[in-house]
């Protein structure tokens, strides 16, 4: 079991205050209340306050929080206050995405290395960086210093990849395949495996038989099973 | 606030469950203990019975679990016995790797609707689904049926597009999108936004000065970064 001092759902949170006090802030917001930026974040203001007070005192009460003040005090907690490297392992339809995602840069990360199996892949330049191969995940990841990768390769490789990054001096993960990992007590994996999310969500539908799909559909469902 | 007899985190944990004892049932393990699952998957077994009381009486004291009536039980608690439509929006790099995501078919999700903005986009074909345009998207969601839809688009358009696959009667929604999104009281939400994710791995990351990245970059850093 890990042991920190503040619970890991708290972590999770902050970059969405983070987000939407940036939102606030670029439409000339200068101060907001708990229960105001609760209700723009889905969560009650008595959570807001919890989640803050790990952290220190922020917000005067009646008076809100000072919005440009929290947000760059959340970016210092979370170290958002840097560029990060980001080792990228594999490059199929789902890595060449994910090495393409503007969203990554705007927020200061970068695809520093990206390593592939495939031999036609290898040498290849995505974003100024050459695309590597495997061997070289550990020694080029400890070469560049970086502690983040990600892992989108199929579930049968991903414990070796995890191993490779983590050998390298990776200790952050962001998991795409749909297979645990068993990872280091100093390693901390985020799963964005986006099956095991649907597997999830099925619950709470209703259990009706699926329609027949025909729109925008070319071929009979019979067939599309065939695939 | 959501009221629901049993706690979303534990429906969270029931595909890794049902994946794990599916790979056991292909390796011809036929009975397993609370321990052994809990040690191959990353949690307690009082974990694992915890979560499993929920949903009634499983395994025998002593015996363990056996491993294939487990996985179907939790595959039939899951709705995982059918096959579930799913429309997608969005069709940028990411929307097309997710269109093409083997994974999901593998687990019997089926893309069944695709949409996006881009004129030189609708109409082109994948995987038997012709892509149609976002004003579509209620409608065709409607006509078929689908319960589930994946939100692959930028962040400024995917409250937009969350209304438009609920107003059609969707219920469960993956996000891609870095933004929160507000929905009914009975639509489920599951985000997959890499960012965000990446965001909150930061906290636990050393904050010392990224080194400088040379090794598979063709152009220096101070140039990179102008990009």
């Amino acid at each position: 079991m890990r042991r920190h001092e503040i619970p890991d759902v708290v972590i999770r949170r902050l970059p969405i205050y983070a987000r939407t006090l940036r939102a606030l802030s670029e439409s000339q917001v200068q101060s907001i209340s708990s229960e105001e930026l609760g209700e723009r974040i889905g969560v009650t203001a008595a959570q807001i306050r919890r989640d803050l007070s790990f952290f220190g005192k922020f917000g005067k009460q009646g008076k809100g929080y000072h919005v440009a003040t929290l947000e760059s005090e959340i970016a210092r907690i979370l170290h958002l206050d840097r560029r990060w490297d980001v080792a990228l392992v594999g490059y199929g339809h789902l890595g060449r995405a994910i090495a393409r995602y503007p969203a990554f840069e705007q927020h200061a990360f970068q695809i520093a290395a990206v390593f592939a199996r495939n031999p036609d892949q290898i040498g290849q330049e995505v974003g100024g960086v050459v695309v590597l191969p495997p061997e070289c995940v550990a020694s080029v990841v400890n070469e560049l210093g970086i502690q983040i990768g990600i892992v989108a390769v199929p579930a049968e490789s991903a414990q070796e990849v995890a191993n490779a990054l983590i050998a390298g001096g990776v200790r952050a993960l962001l998991n795409y395949a749909p297979q645990v990992l068993k990872v280091p007590d100093d390693v901390w994996v985020r799963e964005v495996d986006p099956t095991t999310a649907l597997q999830s969500l099925t619950y709470y539908l209703d259990d009706e038989p699926a329609r027949p799909t025909t729109i925008g559909r070319q071929h009979p469902p019979e067939a599309a099973d065939d695939r």
